[in-house]
């Protein structure tokens, strides 16, 4: 038996068809290495807007985000994976980073493009800061 | 049995100790996916030299290639992993996806740093334009 290259792989999810892509590539290698899968979503609270529309859009963040994350664990089951469900508020790289760190997971695995968050993640202009910082390697499915 | 999730891995090679985690990486992969492996190292002509000096310099990278492409493919071999060894000139970035795209490869794993030319292709200022025009999936290893 080959020693696993993955033992835990973190999948941002933000429900664009990127991501999906990148969950079920993600699936396929949980199974094949054995690997605790974990599913993240960051709220992004980085995002300007004055108080008001701020508090609304939160609020909005929050009820997608949770909407998405049963939509991704369905889809891992479906797959014959078992997920664990991680929901965090802030800075969505941070976020990410400081979960794969806790977690202490070694694989990130993302989409090329994604709706907001897990594009900025990967192809904004941080992504050289972003690549860096990652403690863990990171998968970028086309 | 799954289907295999990658048929195609093409590393490229600079002989850094970050493009050898990548090819040790990959080799594994590959193993375990039975994957065919390609190592390429290009020749970087994109830097601008005075025509002696550029000459010179170019003759020396083609050995220090040919030298790191022999270690590498011993390397995979006594990993346990024929493969396929592809030397180009050109722009780093372009000729790895250009040789990408003709050999049909479904990942690229590379270093997250490296002496040079794979540090410039996936973490220098043009990343964000790399992986929008990589054909396939992309692995940093760190």
């Amino acid at each position: 038996m080959e020693k696993s290259l993955y033992l835990k792989i973190l999948v941002p999810v933000d429900g664009s068809k990127y991501s999906n892509k990148a969950l079920a590539h993600a699936c396929e290698l949980a199974k094949m290495h054995k690997a605790v899968l974990l599913l993240i979503y960051v709220v992004d609270k980085s995002i300007p807007l004055n108080f008001l529309d701020r508090r609304e859009y939160l609020t909005l963040l929050r009820n997608y985000g949770k909407k998405i994350m049963k939509k991704a664990s369905s889809t891992a089951n479906q797959r014959g994976v078992t997920s664990k469900q991680i929901i965090k508020e802030g800075n969505v790289s941070k976020e990410i980073i400081k979960t794969a760190k806790s977690e202490r997971c070694n694989l990130i695995v993302v989409g090329n493009k994604g709706l907001g968050a897990t594009a900025r993640f990967f192809l904004g202009s941080t992504s050289t800061k972003l690549a860096a910082d990652s403690p863990c390697s990171v998968l970028i499915i086309k």
